[in-house]
């Protein structure tokens, strides 16, 4: 079989390799991958260096066909110049996917460079692999043991992201693992020299492990192919896209970034809001987005808010941010005033909507409200908030732990009953016993299955945007 | 002489008391007070409640009276209902101000309690005694080793603080503290019954011990009074206002919470702007300016930005986020771009502004690179962002701490010899042993004198904010 007969494999074949090769992996520099991949439980990985005979606990070898087992997928650690050189070796080996760690390609500006990622593809095509990057971060799969970096969350789930950064990459799953966040795969692709955003799209769009796509994009490489790739994934799935560079100076880093050109801002946005697709600013938008759709059961298709919580300023601030945000605060009745008057002490309370209940927090308190509330039929979701206020600061002792569980109880009740959401906003500590306490606080609210955020108003915006794609996909 | 002839004692005298009285202090509920005022080491404190005669290891007396020593200031904790006898008890000794922590009066919403607070003023001004509040936290000035609450830094500093929540005033000393944040005075005075946002204002900006001013209301007393008073504030101090309910659900939220009435939001708005004050939307905000302002030296007249960071992600986002805020990134020309060349690797670097040094981060290299881009008269500060990107995430391990103090001593370097500011964005953990690493260099960074801000977004807005005050202040 010659090399030009070969076929391409599917990205669904790279996703559960059956043996990994990490090419330049070394006890004193690049051995991320390979503890990565120790760390997930991967069975056959392949350090490749022809310095050394082990590292880490593995036989290493001096190139791929030298590998006794299949190969599968190979990472490459190894500087450019040699990349051509290796694919050889990669396509005598039958691999399916080589993904270049390596940068200094097309995105450093120098002719050569380009020229030489031009050739990498010649070399895939012709030799029947595909090609990662370069200049990425490559393949996080927790159902296939397959990781990039050391301690991401390994339990899958059902969010893909795909990202042109691989920093992205690695700190979406890391920073909002707490939160309760899991993936069923994470692909960094770089330079997309090969695989791209709309094979990728096409792909998860099928994925059956997949409910949910996330994608930070900085340039995209066919306009129409990436058009009617996002138009068939938003109609099978939310699909929450953070597009990077949407500045000048913005794209001047992305250009240097992963040599991505993006013709025009506004055409992209307009593109984005007909698909029905969710547009975030940053990877924190980007989490809150997803635990807002991941999390918010049933995800409401109005924007009438009751909100309670603890402390007078906070309880202001909520109106303030909520409505900024597009949310609507229904004024209450003065028959549920009344009737709220009735449950909640005179002193330290601020009646109606928001509503201030920061002396009762038992269980019975909560319910009793959420139920006079949860009857209002303008009424579409609960936000509670706590930790803004010092009578529940985290690490002053003063936050009543024993109080938590029956408080998580009582949401969970409210929404059953009700049938209506229940959000939480905590304030992270800054100080280090605080920041245990809060931590405690926020994983038996993520484990009760509740949405946290981090700040009224990133709760705002991220429920905000959530409810007006419910709106728009139901219409 | 009688209580009509008495004088009203000046915000002054109120914050240094000789002796302070905690009334309603209790072993089983309110004894926060005086615990805030032992950590400060306030030295005559006097629990005040007839069903004791000890208290946390102090003397506990029947009333006010009954206190041997001078007493200056009274806190009160007891009933609303009780009000008016107490009064007549302090009034008998001879106090300068009484702090109603005690709620339920006028924001109740209750005619009979808004008809106790004005006879609660009346009894003030025959007793010849100030009221602070009712409905709040009250004092915390640490030069006088007052605090009314446990945890706040007790470090004199240059930030006087005006909040109409007791949350805020606590937590805007709380949350900054590690940011370097340290106050003169904050006073929280709820209700405004007597001592409000004007007065304290006229206060502070003849205050020596107080550089900038912070104030967060809901309501304004007196419109045109108040006008004055920022005017006269604003031309000699940097002044920055936080003000609750600017939304119809935020007002009503206000109304309920300190009885606060807001006519009009757009000329709120108009005037503050006018008066040259910062305006912000929430207490992070608040800080955001506030470090700004501090550590911000000097603060720069001009928006060109020079960044420099880790990662590519977070490099194309700085470019976003700083021009979306107002801040200008110059492009740089190629011969400057030749030169950053020379300084830093082909692979992993992105050339030009903002400028990603990944992979360098040594003294001599930052060094090398802010003195090729402090050349440009076009850019009037420097920003650095560290903790968005896997390379250096907190609790990975990879961060080389080492690396830390020779990074610090090349911004300090670099600043001397420039004459332009250096700001850093580091991302805080979202983990117990990365807040642990955050921490540590959050805390080497401060203790530097630089000013340290949670998202390159956050950064951008604040100094976006504190550069267009400065130019409006000199213009």
């Amino acid at each position: 079989m010659s090399y030009m007969e070969r076929r391409k494999p599917s990205l669904a074949e790279l996703f559960s390799p059956r043996g990994v090769a990490v090419v330049g992996a070394s006890p004193t520099g690049n051995s991320g991958f390979v503890r990565a991949l120790q760390e997930a439980g991967f069975p056959a990985i392949y350090p490749v260096n022809p310095k050394y005979t082990e590292l880490l606990g593995l036989p290493c070898y001096p190139s791929v066909q030298a590998i006794p087992g299949v190969v599968d997928h190979v990472v490459v650690g190894i500087p450019a110049e040699s990349a051509l050189a290796l694919l050889d070796d990669c396509a005598a080996k039958g691999v399916k996917s080589v993904h270049f760690f390596t940068a200094g390609f097309s995105e450093s500006g120098y002719k050569e460079r380009t020229e030489l990622e031009s050739a990498i593809l010649d070399k895939a095509r012709a030799g029947g692999f595909r090609i990662i990057g370069p200049n990425c971060m490559g393949l996080f799969v927790p159902k296939s043991h397959i990781a990039s970096s050391l301690g991401l969350p390994l339990e899958p789930g059902p969010i893909a992201f795909i990202s042109q950064s691989g920093g992205h990459a690695q700190d979406l799953p890391f920073y909002s693992s707490p939160r309760g966040l899991r993936f069923s795969k994470v692909v960094s692709y770089g330079n997309a020299l090969d695989v791209d955003e709309s094979e990728l799209l096409d792909y998860f769009s099928q994925d059956p492990e997949t409910d949910i796509i996330a994608a930070y994009i900085e340039g995209v490489k066919d306009g129409r192919r990436f058009l009617g790739a996002l138009k068939e994934a938003a109609a099978r799935k939310p699909v929450v896209i953070y597009k990077g560079g949407m500045t000048e100076a913005g794209q001047r880093a992305a250009h240097g970034h992963t040599a991505s050109l993006t013709s025009s801002v506004a055409v992209f946005d307009t593109l984005c809001r007909q698909m029905k697709t969710i547009q975030v600013n940053d990877t924190e938008e980007l989490t809150d987005v997803l635990v807002a759709l991941r999390f918010t059961n049933p995800i409401p298709r109005g924007t009438g808010v009751a909100v309670l919580g603890t402390g007078g300023g906070p309880t202001v601030l909520a109106g303030d941010e909520m409505e900024r945000a597009g949310l609507h605060l229904p004024h209450l009745s003065p028959e549920v005033e009344a009737e709220l008057r009735q449950l909640l002490p005179m002193a330290g309370s601020i009646f109606g909507n928001p509503l201030d209940a920061s002396l009762f927090r038992s269980r019975d308190g909560i319910s009793a409200i959420l139920r006079v509330l949860g009857k209002l039929p303008d009424i579409h979701m609960f936000i509670y908030h706590l930790g803004f206020h010092p009578a529940s600061r985290w690490g002053s002792g003063r936050l009543p732990s024993p109080l938590l569980q029956p408080v998580i109880d009582a949401f969970l009740e409210a929404r059953q009953a009700t049938g209506k959401p229940v959000l939480l906003a905590l304030r992270p500590a800054a100080d280090l016993s605080g920041m245990k306490d809060f931590l405690a606080t926020q994983e038996a609210f993520v484990k009760a299955g509740l949405p946290v955020f981090y700040s009224l108003r990133q709760m705002a915006k991220a429920v905000a945007s959530v409810v007006t794609w419910n709106q728009a996909r139901c219409s």
